[in-house]
């Protein structure tokens, strides 16, 4: 890209290039699936020609995934799937350096970033071909607009639960125009992303916002999907006693015969010195339940929008007024002088107090991701409109060089392929 | 049944039918779940008339489900899907107290059973119409055999993997004439059976055999099923460090990604103090394992069959001989003077050297059963023939009932049913 | 011993020696260690001409504590710490083929106990040099009997906590006329016996007896020593939610950090499923706790005594009356009809219903406790009375052998022996 | 203070006051157990006049301890135990608005901390009548000096497991001149510093550092004291495999009895992902271990001094030069290409990459630190010198309070104070 203009672009600065850069250097290094399918695009190119719109978050990690798409062939424009998210530096680094459309500023304002989703789908030389979401905003506003924005349209893929959700809505009214693939619901995403990144991460957060420590405390994780058996699985290992709420009785089942105790929120309420939500519903901790909290309370959300805890209903019961005790935790003081504390102002917490999921699980969402856009491409035409799932093979794949990048050595199959676990 | 003759039978002693009821009724205090449908059965009466042929362990759970199909309507016939895991007490109780025809001695002979599956399917009164496997005996004969074994059956149920590898390659020859409800790929059940119930038990087995302190030691688990990843998580819970050999690419990963160390079996060979199978494959350790192994192994088997473990090669090295060392512990000296401790004889150890799963295990196991056998008798003639997952709705009936039973509360879901679990 | 004739006994059975000596001799091939010590000792002879009377559980494990003893020169007498631990087959091998005095039969009354205690004292050849203890009856009864019980002796050690509590006591009273090993509380001991023998074993004998499933219940722990802390950690492992009351603040600060949740006993017993005592002290769980127990609880003592739960006050509230519901399950229905299950009638559970501590742990154990009363013997009338630590000289060695026999290698020090380890 | 001019100090910025004091106050939130001390120790005043010198961590948890010992009557002076843990706020606001000389910034040379040291033991005051240490400085530079520096010499306190080996070498040659309370040997700090303490904050600084994901990762733990056990049990809950590395053999055996992998620190090498050091000793990992290891290994010390990575002999090797990848991490690249990654540049990685311990464990330190001056005080005159523990009465009332800090109420003992934990 030497000596090339930077391409149109709305970034906080330029000149942060050179540190983005670096970063993404490093997180490659990280992402040794991923590579190694960059250095196959790069000598097979099937990505020739196709324009990509990504809605994701705006980390180092998602560069190597752009890079990987450009090495293929693609175009790639890029807007962020989270305001707080966004690490300027790398923003301006895929500008700069790789010639990318990037539309993305840490704190953007929420009517910045829904003219930046409008952007990426009025691009001048027409809608995108396939659309990478992180919550299904590029590929649901594609659908409300219609027209240009849509024309282009093979398909699309999804990162999120919460996504999946109303893409499976616009399906279930018949509306949906394209085939989707549901990225997280492959079987190396769950083993990884949703369990081990979320676990991690999550906590992660919580710890550096607050530097609480985990051991001896009492942490509520309401919703036991398995973002939250992977946070439930982190606090005990970090010495916690845990507490889970689900309302799916299957899922409450598994959480008590893992060992944890399981109860309504409302009583876990009094109990919990740490609370999480994870969810993907709304208002999931409200006003009943903050008035039954503990003073000192710590509340976090895990889930990707900040709807989880009612914010508004935290607000009203603050008789004593908010103040800022640290950089990302809000003091509430309750009329009777109780204190909760909001994290990270109830934003995603893995993303807004840390940095999200680490490079090595996102190697494996991203590796899933640019096997998914090849496989869209490749079967242009021949996918019906609606949700897929992750092709098998591709899922085997990843696991297998998954493996390899951890260094693990694995027995091959008998070869007539016999059945080989119980259960 | 006071006063009436005993049926058909062969156990090993009816004198036993007192000590036999004792474990019967404290068993029934175990399973509160399948209490809840026997009385409802008990007042339905959906089983009216209704034929059915059981091949399962012949313990006391097992007269439990039983008792509950009597108390629907139905005439049950018993044989054993396992010599070593009959209760002659248990048996002779359900012959002298509840009038069941039962086939079944511990220790009995493999001419004696097959005899005893063929009597079942060849009553008097005509062949069963429903069959509930544990390996698919009963089900597979009565399709070889054909005719009156054939003719009356509405549909089958069955309780372990290997038994639906059986089933499937039936039906991919497209032989398989009636539906079969696969109760052991219901949610409830892995989350209790396979993982928890296995997890435990062949633990427990191993224990038992050889007294043998799991702390500091190390166990190589060959399979990661359910059934396996119980086992590695029982085994780490018991101070153990625990080695995965898995050949699926995406189940190494899952083991790698909880901590576990992955590896070829003959890597693990000269590392393991316990080797555990629990595979469902054929002879996955073998001669070159077993040359590998350190003075003192001990080798045992959880899978269905006795076929895991090589046992005619480990039988071929013992070039010292063997000798019984403990009641279920036979050591194996190999030419170099290594000792290698075969336990239970390779036979599924949580059933050969303990009392096999726990009742609350098989409280839910038996609750799908039985609600899966009136669902094949309400829906006779509507489903085709083939495999079956347990409806979801009798699924979450059973999740329901068995938190109950746990005494724990949950939330009631919103009334729009929103999703409530990410990932 | 071929031909000589036996000496004289008391055992149940001699015709059982041959199961006892098969069983010893697979227990011999699970104590590396002690059998180090014992190919030393038959070198050294350093015992050549010691009286040793023991007071120990009458197992495999004992036997080859007691022959490693023998092997070093001493005359041995053993009487058993509990009549239910009494291997008969055992006793009959320690009898029959290396002429052991043993007095011991399983299931013998507390008074045939305390006439071979006596007996043990007042050997027609002397009263013992040495005295070997678990639960210091043998101690305590010479001070006690004073004159020939001990005008020889020259020490003694101690096996349990329970036992120190009274020896001190005779301490701290001025009583104690010679040196005592507490050998319960070396570091090796520690390491191995209190938190990894009884935390398996207490839950094995829980197992056992009632078949439980651990998972998904709450188990209560009373008391969280080593033993209590062991206890816990198995538990927890094995999928069960647990909690611990204890009546330290630092070991309850302990156990909370630990992650367990921390009440007082009260408030456990109406959440238990599963009661565990772990104290040394009377009555721990009793009357008023019983009251508020949820129906079908199991209670278990896992103490060296059969006091810690208060049976008395059992019977009296079981309104209901008692049975035998399993071997060693009995059911106390109150007079609301809620059922306690008390298991081994209150007695030690890992002895009473499982097999004890494993081999592995007992290596250890006795391995000090050999080792131990070579220092007595060779150190005579150099050590003032009094309770004395195993030296920690002693102690290295023995984790040294055991690391050994593990086949664990680790770094030697630096020659300048810095300190390497923080905290 | 509002008012007094600021007194000598040496810190980086004093308008960063207002920041420190926020901070500060957030802390005090999280310090119950301090927060009680204080209160009593401003009604009491119990060290009126006395003269304290801390060499500490200058963090907002060190910040409140020296609010306690204001509050009680001290005159207090503070320098900065690490260069690198300095937080410039706090020492700004502790200036400012309570008065105390600091002498501490972030990142100054060890030129000036050698100076600021000094200057602390020579006050124009006159020298220190009590030293805090965390390394022992203060106190060893006291000695060195002499005269005025050790002249009104009361006693003092020490945090650090280094600290105390240091000292007891001076106690060893017959020149320690007062009394020093082992403040890290107390149970309290045990059950909370050591092990959860740095178990949770030094893996967070590893994480911070490098966004490294632990799950599927080796971590290699070098050190199996209180703290190495804390960081091998919270890499484990982590969902690392993990290898420790001792040459003490009982705690080696431990680690083993613990379920982990236990080898010398060269086989080690060749395994790890991550390596943390925690040991107390230098070059624990060296040149011989840096050639052995993987691509991408990651080298993490968690030790007091920063000489446990041998770094001199890791720039040797680094024949592919070093660069910066991350705000604190290094990579070396050696001459075949491997890259070894240094987090922190080798300093203590909880405080260096992460806050240091979290406030809730400082609370405990600090709270024994306050109440360790108080009797060094009280009993001036009575102390031998030489290293002195805890009191135990003093270790079960700072257990007591942080119970109840907790929110965790347990029994009263039985008035006969019996025993009531086994083992």
């Amino acid at each position: 890209m030497a000596g090339s203009p930077p391409p149109a672009h709305d970034v906080a600065d330029l000149g942060l290039a050179g540190d983005g850069a670096e970063r993404i250097a490093w997180a490659a290094g990280q992402m040794p699936v991923l590579a190694r399918i960059r250095e196959r695009f790069a000598a097979q190119r099937p990505l020739e020609g196709v324009r990509v719109a990504c809605c994701l978050h705006v980390t180092a990690e998602t560069a190597n995934l752009v890079r990987t798409l450009l090495g293929g062939g693609a175009t790639v424009a890029l807007c962020s799937a989270n305001p707080l998210s966004v690490q300027d530096d790398v923003a301006a680094a895929l500008v700069a350096r790789d010639g990318v459309e990037v539309r993305a500023r840490r704190g953007e304002s929420l009517d910045d970033y829904a003219a930046h989703v409008l952007t990426l789908l009025a691009a001048p030389a027409g809608g995108p071909h396939v659309t990478l979401d992180d919550g299904a905003d590029l590929l649901v506003t594609a659908h409300v607009r219609g027209g240009d924005a849509l024309a282009a349209l093979l398909g699309a893929t999804e990162e999120t639960t919460t996504g999946l959700v109303r893409i499976r809505r616009l399906e279930g009214e018949g509306k949906l125009r394209c085939p989707v693939v549901a990225v997280n619901e492959a079987r190396t995403e769950r083993a990884l992303n949703d369990r081990h990144g979320t676990g991690q991460s999550a906590l992660d957060g919580i710890v550096r916002a607050s530097n609480v420590l985990l051991a001896g405390n009492t942490i509520v994780i309401v919703g036991y999907g398995w973002a939250g058996m992977g946070v439930a699985e982190r606090a005990r290992g970090a010495g916690a006693a845990v507490i889970v709420c689900e309302i799916d009785p299957l899922r409450a089942l598994e959480a008590r015969m893992a060992g944890y105790e399981v109860m309504p929120a409302l009583q876990a309420a009094e109990r919990g010195d740490v609370f999480v939500t994870v969810t993907g519903a709304r208002a999931v901790l409200r006003r009943e339940h903050f008035e039954r909290m503990k003073d000192g309370a710590l509340l976090a959300n895990a889930g990707h929008f900040d709807v989880e805890l009612d914010l508004e209903a935290l607000a009203e019961i603050a008789a004593g007024g908010v103040r800022s005790v640290r950089p990302l935790v809000d003091e509430y003081v309750l009329g009777d002088g109780r204190r909760l504390n909001l994290l990270a102002r109830g934003r995603v917490v893995n993303l807004a107090a840390a940095e999200g999921h680490p490079a090595a699980v996102m190697d494996v969402s991203f590796a899933l991701q640019a096997l998914s856009v090849e496989e869209l491409v490749r079967r242009r035409g021949e996918l019906s409109p609606g949700v897929h799932a992750v092709p098998e093979a591709l899922d085997r794949e990843v696991g297998r060089l998954k493996l390899e990048a951890l260094g693990v050595t694995i027995d091959e199959p008998p070869s007539e392929g016999a059945a080989t676990s119980i259960g």
